[in-house]
């Protein structure tokens, strides 16, 4: 019933996910793949600044650069 | 009797944690999972600065970047 | 059906990507290799900064580099 | 009758230790727990700067973050 | 008919390598082995700086400290 | 007859050490302990700045924060 | 023919190397010894600054603090 961090990941394939990145950056996409180490494919994605939303479409995250991944509170699981 | 690190905080599940990570930020939230790596995963988590209590939902955190975790002293153990 | 961030790089060898670095340089070149590490080798690689666009050639990249890297959205798949 | 020094903290579970950390702060508490990558628990810690001392409780530490860790010079070991 | 880059690497040993460094030092040579980590030995190896070029003859170079590495774009691949 | 660092330093067990860190702190004491990452056990240790001299005692230290060891020069190399 | 980097480094043991760390400062000594993570053994090492020539004598030298290593070019290679 309790999931280890990546397992939880690999539950919200095709769920949105936002995420805090060291360089400060936040990035949010509907989540398509991750790995042991976090790396994170990411599609419709987009860079939000306090100036500004930037589009950035499908985009490979080096898991290293995260600090937090921020879930959708009542994201329903997909059957795995 | 004696736990490792990782081997306590796989018993607090379900425990209040507090976190301190290495860009400073203070958070709060209810550990939901952990693995070899301290990656967690917490619900219910805020984000505590001097200014601004900020609600963040369900969050995983890379464990490398905390610095120290803050249990709650009495926490009663799980049964595993 | 989802790969993982390394599988998805395997597939686009051949197509072009663009990627931003830790030292906020951004490249982009056609994807000739990838490993384990997202060590990269990219083909017609170019660097641009607000100021001028450079062209490099064939570069080898050091994955630890990498922060994200941006994929053409609607890129066709390459059997494999 | 030559430890590491994982052999050695781990001889050292119940005596109270001292920690400077990376970020400069130094942690005092008594040791509960240790494993090979130096994670740490702590209890009845407490954090002491120039100005102040706070009471932090149990606390996990992340090996990664500590420079030295001082012991008491006197410890008698435990029977293991 | 698709290197990974430590294969290409290994591949262009005896051609003329740039080399872009993390502390932003500019290193020419000629490469003359290399390893998984991509730790390099170079050769006739001079450093550039906007004022100045300067010889350092044989070097070993740690990977870790490699940006990006600029290949000959036409370089003849050895026979392996 | 030719050892490596590691090897090297399990031979130095019971002589005076002094060691630069990365935080420029420079340490010396009797080594009493080392492992593969070259965390240290040191005693009878102090810590020296151009100000003053700081006596510690029986210290651990993260091999991680090492820049240099600096071994006395003609230490009679115990046998093993 | 071609030795990777620290095959290289283990063939020069007992000649003189110039090592650029990542702190800024250069060392010079005599290579006695090298493991598979580039720690090194200098003796007879000497650290150089713009105003200054420093003798260390023995040195343990963490092989993640090396930028570059600049070998004597002429060097003849011992038989192993």
């Amino acid at each position: 019933m309790v999931d280890g961090p990546v397992q939880l990941l690999e539950r919200l394939v095709d769920a949105r996910v936002t995420l805090l990145l060291k360089d400060a950056r936040q990035l949010s996409g509907r989540l398509l793949g991750v790995d042991e180490h976090m790396n994170l494919v990411l599609d419709d994605t987009s860079e939000t600044t306090p100036e500004v939303t930037r589009r950035l479409g499908r985009v490979v995250l080096r898991g290293s650069n995260i600090v937090t991944l921020h879930l959708p509170e009542a994201s329903p699981p997909k059957p795995h």
